[in-house]
């Protein structure tokens, strides 16, 4: 497995795997690797023969604020998990190379990218797709992979995409979970113990919300409402945002009548943690 | 000379020439053709053996007030000057194809596109850079032309294109005028015999700069001030802008020590017209 640094020289060497009929996919990753990213590198496997890995904590998705110099890293754990795991080459820059001195363009997706996790984190989405679409012009992939665990990210890349003409396939990966069920995160060992245990309410409620809209409640209000509450008995927990919403342009439903995604956002302590979940009616 | 107005269409062919180890110039146009345009074409050919036009009235680089619906147009007399320049593909693909409904995503570029043109035109520089990003994505090429006439565009292009590692060469080809000077233009139809005369001022004024700034005169005000003066002189000139500034970052100078850009933007009645020099120290 290569290592590369160089844009150019990852331009270099993509081209040349091109030309010689490769199908390229490319895993993009803020390191500090997990089974969830393990399982992006498994689902793009079935789709390519030749595999990209970007390792990159990319600043321009942090609000200065938040927790970007605290993001955890480990490059040479991960190294070892992406060569186990089939990867051909880890593309892993640093800032000066991805954001040179006078650095000046951002792309930009309107409307979906101000709600829910937009809300709270205003520049978050626009430092994403900005590096998303540096990585499809640095790697040209045919196919590309994303996490349902964030599932904004996932619908506003697939959009970003679409809209600028990127050839590139856009497949998203199911949520991987630890055995008692929260969702994997690179955040979670910021968790205390007890901070942990009260996080498993977030995948419950979900699980809870899904048992009750078979059974029949359409209300989406009573379905929040319900989240909410559940959410609410634990000590630590502050609610960024629940939302019951459509998978394409993220408009809140008032009715459940099509499969909807039940997305929420919530802080234990300073650590704050996603999930959602698609139910299909 | 084929013609393609469909996206996948186009992603289709140019992949199979790129494939068969063709080098692929694009020359992006609102079309309208003009000598201008076909120096373009003469431009590139040195540098590809595959040549894209595109001809797209781009709707997003207009504001509602100005002249989008107005703006010339002649498909037929286009396609028979391309094909004789020697052009391979026209892509002219329509709005809906372009902008699809739900359409959300554009491509900023900051500071340098909200000085000059951009001042008067604030949506203009991100509506460009976005068609262009499209264009780059449909079209794949290894080199497009851009013209020395919208030098503030050629400039922001440039900084787009390596900002957001396209691996695309960007080549700037000078301004083509008419016998007496005035700048080329789609535009130019619509001024009055008597506004096309006044407008001569622009190039004479330019040409005079550079003249003083060779005899010494490195004041970037005494010399604003001298354009200033000569375009005042012509009735219906209104002056939007007239800046000395650097090739890269667009700063305005108030000494000349190095070499300079001095672009100007003037309305005759309800025409605006834009011209500028490079001047060498």
């Amino acid at each position: 497995m290569k290592i590369i640094t160089s844009i150019k020289e990852m331009q270099k060497e993509l081209d040349q795997q091109r030309m010689a009929g490769k199908r390229i996919g490319l895993v993009p990753t803020m390191g500090f690797l997990h089974e969830g990213h393990l399982s992006l590198v498994r689902e793009i496997k079935k789709h390519c023969n030749y595999i990209v890995m970007s390792i990159y904590v990319n600043p321009t998705q942090f609000s200065p604020n938040e927790d970007f110099s605290d993001y955890p890293r480990d490059f040479d754990r991960d190294v070892n998990l992406a060569e186990q795991e089939g990867c051909d080459v880890i593309f892993n820059p640093d800032s000066e190379e991805v954001y040179p001195k006078n650095y000046l363009t951002y792309v930009e997706v309107e409307n979906i990218t101000k709600i829910m996790c937009g809300a709270s984190r205003p520049i978050h989405f626009r430092g994403v797709t900005t590096i998303v679409t540096k990585l499809f012009n640095i790697a040209k992939p045919h196919v590309a992979v994303f996490g349902q665990k964030d599932a904004q990210q996932a619908i506003v890349i697939k959009r970003m995409a679409a809209d600028l003409n990127f050839d590139v396939e856009i497949i998203v990966a199911p949520i991987v979970r630890e055995q008692d069920s929260l969702a994997m995160s690179s955040r979670n060992i910021y968790l205390t113990p007890n901070q942990r245990e009260q996080a498993l309410v977030l995948s419950q409620s979900l699980k809870a919300a899904e048992r009750k809209i078979s059974a029949g409640e359409k209300n989406a209000a009573v379905i929040i409402k319900m989240i909410k509450n559940k959410i609410e008995e634990k000590h630590d927990a502050k609610i960024d945002y629940i939302e019951i919403v459509d998978q394409e342009k993220l408009e809140c439903q008032t009715e459940i009548k099509n499969n909807v995604l039940i997305a929420l956002a919530v802080k234990f302590g300073k650590v704050r943690l996603i999930d959602n979940i698609i139910v299909k009616i």
